[in-house]
């Protein structure tokens, strides 16, 4: 196996580079919060700078009504280099509890290869070995061997509500064959792994009425329609006895595990004690047949995340209510279209309820599944990179959750590469975050060769969209 | 038939009456309201005066930790005479929403008829009538033929909190033969009725508890239990299909109507067009195989009155929640024991509850059924007061709420009547409450009526606890 390229510059500017992710970190972007506005801001302005002081041009804050996105290129290797775009964030989370961290978030601290700091994984320190690589490479070649688009986001923690926008917005600055999140993890630092997938997401408030007014239970209970009696039966007839969801035709459009994929999932090692601990559950349960893995990333799922109606302070007070409101939220995969899901649950909310009750269904917007094709020149370009960094070629992993990332690469008509050098123990969004610097050295050795891999393995410019074989 | 005997008083004393009527009514005597706390000890003290003024002794205002209640009494009819204690309320509801009142609620005024003001059937009105039927005896006669104890409570709106420590705390002043109650209904002026029953009650607050926090519904969804699930499936769970309570031995212990009630009900008009008008519902429901009216006052039944849990604010939040909430009330009939009910539900949840879902119950208090003996000499008195004055043997009704009676009946060992002269339509805690004056004046006649029945109907001292027949 080759030695990466930039192993002796990660040696020689090790405290440049430490001294510079610092700095970053020291700025507390949060953008959830409103007290910290100029912070998201100062961070996009240090974000230029250094973009700058590393060869990058084209420095712009893409203005948001929300919090500024930052953009930079270099795009001097030809037409007949792929253009690549890398994606992060530079905001940050919130830090409560505050006081459950060792050391304060804002004050970031190297202990035994950690960094600690809030925004050290997620993302900052991702998006620094992005930038690093790309300067070490411009300052040894004066040159790349791709075309690259830098955009880091200001709002990703508060799910991105202007990125689309900004994306249309922008279309042609952004214009790319390839996008690259620099967001994401792997399973171990010896369990070299890239997500392939994230699920998409429908939601909506269910709300059924059944009377005009709240009526005393002593007079009118058991002789009308009690919502809550209602909602529950609807809410119990969600899911089937083995756990799968009971909307019709739900499962209609789900494409099946690659040979990979599978190979994948079967090789993932998976401590079922260890998850329950995380997650403070005592027992798991889902889809009957699956793998808790499996349910996770690779299957679609109906969750309640809240339920109100009637009297709920202190005590007791004798009524039947006249509304009950569910929220209901369906996780999709490839190839679940959100509309079509949308108009099924619809149908089958109409089913499930008895005559005297009426029912509203408000539905909260929706994100596609993101799948990437595995098939893609790129997707080996990245297979190749990780491989000769960590050793191994990596498995292929589905993340359960929702982001910016089918946005991105459904607009900006791109494959998406995950390249993450983040662990499952670093603790985003929590106290005590960090980042294993050995991961963070690593990720920018794999950036240098990945940008390298991709101008190797990528076809004439006329065939860029296809698979490798085409 | 024979003419009641206070016919002529009505006549001669009818402006008097009215104006005390009023008198009482302008005192805005809202127990619910801490502003108002003054004005229910006047309240408590115009009826101090009142019973002065109509010859009764003993003038006593009972002090609670709350609103004081009044006592009153006349007891020289001798140790043949039972004795008989009136009960009553002289505490109101509020008046929101005030916007909504034909005429200001404290300033009464009779159309057509009616007496409007708050406060007027519930229950000032009932007392009243009571008090003018003594006094004209007592001033026609120089006594009356049976012992008589006034007890006028100034919490009754607000649940009674302090009731049964008051009847334990005077329960030797309080003894009695028979209790009456002042302060309920009949079906129309031309179908007179009598309650027999009472429901009572049960409640609990139902908490399942699946983790130790909230989790991402991206990340862990499908995967661990979500209670919301769960709580929904044991609620869904509570009714049969054919809309019994599934609590296994909920329906042992319940005593069959008798022959009478069950003519009663069957008698009983029921305009279900009507009283889906005044419920604000489309359909009503309930138990199968059991009329709307049998399932309101003669059926047990179960209410979840509230459920809460997870994210219940604007749109979406993408989360498993860790704990949900149900509140369940129980209705209950005789002969069924509170007690009982709370051990057998607690039994029913705790097999409904899952591995991995915590469960904890927190009952709230219990209120058993009362019921009255039909078969009491006292009770037959009552119905031929009743006869006497409306023209027709009563219906025997249930009332589908909880209240007092049941203590009263239990701490004083008494047989409790209902002689009450309001109306279904007299929109009792709502705006514009009213009094039907004939209904009061027929009141005031049966109540001097019901004195003389149950002197005659008495049998011996030594037997008085029994049955006619005994």
């Amino acid at each position: 196996m080759d030695t990466p390229r930039l192993s002796d510059f990660v040696e020689q500017d090790h405290d440049r580079i430490v001294s510079t992710l610092f700095d970053w970190l020291r700025i507390p972007s949060i953008s959830a919060s409103e007290l910290h506005r100029d912070e998201v801001r100062r961070s996009a302005s240090f974000l230029v700078e250094h973009c700058r002081d590393r060869g990058l041009e084209h420095l712009t804050i893409l203005e948001t009504p929300g919090h500024p996105a930052v953009y930079a290129d270099w795009l001097h290797a030809g037409d007949h280099a792929p253009t690549v775009l890398i994606y992060g964030h530079h905001d940050v989370q919130p830090v409560d509890p505050l006081e459950e961290w060792t050391t304060p978030p804002f004050d970031p601290i190297i202990v035994d290869d950690e960094c600690r700091a809030r925004g050290a994984i997620d993302d900052k320190g991702q998006v620094l070995y992005q930038l690093e690589a790309l300067g070490a490479l411009l300052a040894a070649d004066g040159s790349l061997p791709v075309n690259v688009k830098v955009l880091v986001e200001g709002e990703e923690e508060i799910g991105s509500p202007h990125f689309e926008d900004l994306l249309h917005e922008h279309s042609e600055l952004l214009a790319c064959d390839v996008i690259v999140v620099s967001d994401t993890g792997m399973l171990a630092p010896d369990i070299a792994s890239t997500d392939v997938a994230m699920r998409g997401l429908v939601a909506c408030t269910v709300r059924l009425t059944t009377g005009t007014h709240d009526l005393h239970s002593g007079l009118f209970g058991g002789t009308v329609p009690n919502p809550l009696h209602h909602l529950s039966r609807l809410v119990a007839a969600l899911h089937t006895p083995d756990g799968k969801v009971a909307v019709d035709g739900f499962y209609d459009d789900i494409r099946e595990l690659s040979g990979r994929e599978a190979w994948s999932l079967d090789t993932q090692p998976f401590d079922e004690a260890a998850f329950r601990d995380i997650a403070g559950v005592e027992r798991l349960e889902g889809e009957t047949g699956r793998s808790p893995l499996e349910r996770i990333g690779s299957r679609p799922t109906a969750e309640v995340v809240g339920i109100s109606g009637g009297y709920t302070g202190d005590g007791i007070k004798t009524i039947v209510p006249a509304h009950a409101t569910a929220k209901l939220t369906f996780r999709l995969v490839a190839d679940q279209d959100p509309a079509d899901v949308m108009t099924k649950v619809g149908r089958w909310l109409a089913t499930q309820v008895a005559d005297g009750v009426r029912l509203s269904v408000t539905w909260h917007g929706g994100v596609a599944p993101a799948h990437t094709d595995t098939e893609h020149w790129a997707f080996g370009a990245l297979c190749r990179t990780i491989e000769r960094v960590w050793g191994a070629e990596p498995l292929l992993t589905r993340v359960g959750g929702s982001g910016p990332e089918e946005t991105l690469g459904r607009v900006l008509d791109a494959p998406v590469l995950f390249l993450g050098v983040g662990l499952p123990d670093d603790r985003i969004h929590a106290p005590d975050e960090r980042m294993v610097m050995s991961q963070f050295w690593r990720g920018l050795l794999a950036a240098g060769e990945l940008y390298r891999e991709l101008a190797d393995a990528a076809p004439s410019p006329d065939h860029r969209a296809g698979t490798e074989d085409a």
